[in-house]
């Protein structure tokens, strides 16, 4: 099927008139407010939306990041939500300096069941929305003009009175037209407008107006065209701080965020990495990271990036990608061999003119300046070495790492990498997955096993030699197949081993065939990995569960710990 | 660490002077000429390039979707390059209204090699560059302005004496002068100039000039304005086809193309989902489905775009983003039971008035037009649904699958809600797994096995007992392993099976564990999947292998086929 003649089913978006638009003449010289919602927006659009600990670890992270405005949540519309604002706010878990920021519907229930989540907030915003997008008055709500805006006076005239009955909380006011980019500008103005009387904005008692692009639904020129407009037509524009909340449905949405900054907006609501509803929110390390790039500095540290990425991807269960700009695995390579020597010629220089101005061929940025290295860019760019260390294994060496391995792993290799000073190649790369966890074979080591089960029964008996210090010693276990029984074994030898994942699969093919098992097992407090081969697949299993029992017992360095705390 | 000051370090960008620019006023209202370039800077930025037969499936694949340019390579710098040339031309690959295009450096060995591999085709372009950014030109080669003119109009010259040699051949000529966007812009129209006298380009005789955002520098805006400011200026403006390559180190490559577009340019040259160097190239399908969108048809067809997805993640060993604008897997679906009612909404007005422009609640595009379904968007917004089908087991299930299952079961899924016509739950997704895999219980059974080893030896005896339609046997056999020794005795009692690819995990932990297998087995000339489980690890491989067996035997329609094939 061809895609049918989209002329009858679509429309071009009609912009605002703005012939003399002043923004493609100015540049971002300053960063804005950030507003992180990766809490809402982006917890709301999660396959598996966050529990409490990794809504903590998120907050926690974003705090240390340097935001300094939070939206925690949808409190009146999910116990979950309120739950966390209320541990929030009683374990003393905000900085004085945080503000947290709260979405509620524009109905008086919602709003009140939103300050009672609120209690006690040292400092709040209370963001209340409605729908003024044509479409959604019409189709979804059934309100004209005059019903939509006495929604919003209403909403903003009920949350005004309860700030007024809790001084103790230091409050702002934040109100969002819904879908303000596919509202009429002429309406927009005059909802905002009806707003801020019945807050009662002045320059000296500001608000939030909040404009978002709720979908995208045009090149970015054309919300940059509007804020413009908006900032230009509204009645007092000093007593707003006008805001933006970009989407990402057409793929540019750091484009429109940018632009919307340099047409007069104050500040962005946005998402790590751009996780957020559909095609995700405006991704902040990506606009933060642009500015930085131009000599302006974002107030938001991303000065190593790599645990960021790791700690978000483990709260949202989404990826990043490999070419995300700033942090993808791929975007300090160059595979191609001119870029390479480009690039070295580039670093040579640099080393000679250390105070000049970053200018080192297809290199945007200077890695360091994210916590990358130059070790890194040669590593990969080497004549032998072809990437991504897990994608690396998995293709020359058919070792497919679980996903936690990988991360312990890429660890060891960037150690091995800073220790020897220069660059690694593939083959290194493999004989340090070879020495970490398969070449340790002290204290133990399995020397053979026999196994016997009964037809119709799952049960396996297993009688297997190990050395221990250079002892031989016969074990025996039984259990439900091999590896249970083998567990068994090793608790009856006063070895208490717990299995808390398991993962095994073939490589090669044929006659070369083998079985490669990886275990992460719980010894004492520790949970290690252990890896093992062989061509049975019972007997890789358990030189798995020996390899992390020697790497448990060895000298190695603690098992790097991915979160937040590796960020200091 | 904090972020150090860049305002020592980086500069910001400064643009072109053109403050009556035009681009902000225009939209887009035409697709472009589109040129994939897929094949060669997406081949060269990839960690593991693509091999004979990835190539020839991506080819076959643009060729498909309806690209008539597509850069195949680097033929004088690549003998695989070379090699797939010539194959395309000798193999009578491609199509009479379809052009490849190959990249050369400015020498002439090179140019002469380029030619020689090009030799019989009946369309070719010829592309080459040279680096004219000034500190490309400083510190990477060495020359000064006029040394950096010789070569490209020495490169211009053999390049026509060459094609004037072979008038066999319909050619055109490309060139790049590379990084224009940081290149002086007076220094770059000198020097375009200077190389279209040496071709005698004239509106009757129009050749490519490619402006290239080798790296970009800036938000997108300047790009449009160098793009504008060169279209004015330059000499003789329709001797030229305008071809802008955005990259999107910045994640601003969909937007810097549609602006250039405005600006002026004529051509696009990008990749399939923004595969390419670092960051990527810019993405040719959201920047085809954002025109799409605005009710111009791009000319490409993406109208079963899951499958191209595939097969580009199959050629490039490199996933798509869950999030990527029109194909990732949550951009058609709403979590938010609010987004969620407003959808339905839109929904029914649209059954209502069919013939209306497309207006449904945060969908900007009717998922039917890339192949995509309603029932997609409200299986996963069933309450009970929580998302991708993958991920979902993972999740609540904790089945784990490898990736080529995946892809084939998520069509068994899809046909299941195809089938019922109405919102599938995760419990659904779940039973549609063991349905497929886990339920067949005939013509074969494992009915139970019995194990024996030696110490110190790899050698297993099995004895295994099978009901096959309907009638016990016992079978016997031996290998380095027992799923070996299962495979074995297999074949002794006629049915041979060999092992592709095995995976097997752990499921739960402590008393509740068991164990996963998922074996792809070639039975005859069909690859199947199967999958076992049980407490023990061997059981569960060997019934994997027995799922299989029943998988291939029974009358399910053959295993969707994930190829170009498919698109049709």
């Amino acid at each position: 099927m061809m895609l049918d003649n989209p002329a009858t089913k679509y429309r071009p978006f009609v912009g605002v008139d703005l012939p003399d638009r002043q923004w493609p003449n100015r540049r971002i010289e300053q960063p804005p407010i950030w507003a992180s919602v990766d809490l809402r927006d982006g917890n709301q659009s999660l396959i598996d939306p966050m529990d409490q600990e990794r809504k903590q670890r998120l907050f926690d992270l974003l705090v240390k990041i340097g935001f300094k405005q939070i939206e925690v949540g949808f409190p009146s519309a999910s116990q979950t939500d309120y739950d966390f604002v209320r541990s929030l706010i009683e374990g003393g878990r905000i900085p004085d300096d945080v503000t947290i920021q709260v979405l509620t519907q524009a109905r008086d229930p919602l709003i009140d069941r939103t300050f009672e989540a609120l209690k006690g907030a040292t400092n709040a915003i209370v963001h209340v929305y409605n729908a003024t997008d044509p479409m959604f008055r019409r189709v979804v709500f059934g309100v004209d003009k005059p019903e939509c805006i006495q929604i919003a006076v209403d909403a903003t005239t009920r949350i005004r009175q309860r700030m007024a009955e809790a001084p103790e909380t230091n409050w702002t006011f934040q109100y969002s037209p819904e879908l303000f980019t596919t509202t009429e500008m002429d309406f927009a103005k005059e909802i905002v407008e009806a707003v801020m009387t019945a807050f009662g904005a002045r320059a000296d008692n500001r608000m939030i107006v909040n404009l978002p692009a709720t979908v995208e639904v045009a090149t970015p020129n054309n919300y940059a065209d509007q804020i413009e407009w908006f900032c230009r037509h509204i009645k007092d524009r000093d007593a707003l701080i006008v805001s933006v909340h970009p989407h990402n449905d057409r793929g540019t949405g750091v484009a429109a965020a940018e632009m919307t900054l340099m047409a007069g907006a104050d500040r962005v609501e946005g998402t790590l990495f751009g996780n957020g509803e559909r095609t995700g929110n405006v991704d902040i390390v990506t606009l933060a990271m642009n500015m930085y790039t131009q000599g302006v500095h974002p107030g938001l540290d991303f000065s190593n990036i790599t645990p960021i990425m790791r700690e978000v991807e483990h709260c949202n269960q989404l990826p990043v990608h490999p070419r995300h700009p700033y942090v993808g695995d791929l975007v300090f390579t160059a595979f191609s061999g001119s870029h390479q020597d480009a690039i070295k010629k580039g670093m040579a220089e640099r080393r000679d003119h250390p105070e000049a101005v970053w200018a080192v061929p297809y290199l945007p940025i200077d890695p360091l300046d994210v916590g990358r290295s130059y070790e890194a860019v040669i590593r990969v760019n080497s004549q032998s070495g072809k990437g991504g260390v897990s994608y690396l294994l998995e293709q020359e060496h058919g070792i497919e790492l679980p996903r936690r391995l990988s991360i312990e792993f890429s660890q060891v290799v960037q150690e091995v990498a800073d220790r020897l000073g220069h660059e690694i190649t593939s083959q290194m790369i493999y004989q340090a997955f070879v020495d970490e966890y398969l070449a340790k074979d002290s204290p133990f080591k399995l020397v053979g096993h026999r196994l016997s089960s009964e037809p119709d029964s799952p049960r396996v008996s297993l009688e297997a030699t190990i050395e221990e210090n250079g002892d031989h010693r016969t074990i025996q276990g039984e259990g439900n197949g091999p590896l249970a029984a083998f567990i068994k074994a090793l608790a009856a030898a006063g070895h208490d081993v717990e299995i808390i994942d398991y993962h095994e699969h073939s490589r090669g093919q044929g006659a070369d065939a083998e079985a490669i098992a990886y275990v992460e097992v719980r010894v004492g407090d520790e949970a290690v990995f252990g890896v093992g081969t062989d061509e049975s697949i019972t007997s890789a299993s358990m030189k798995a569960v020996i390899s992390a029992l020697n790497r448990h017992f060895s000298t190695r360095a603690p098992a790097p710990n991915v979160t937040a705390d590796t960020l200091a």
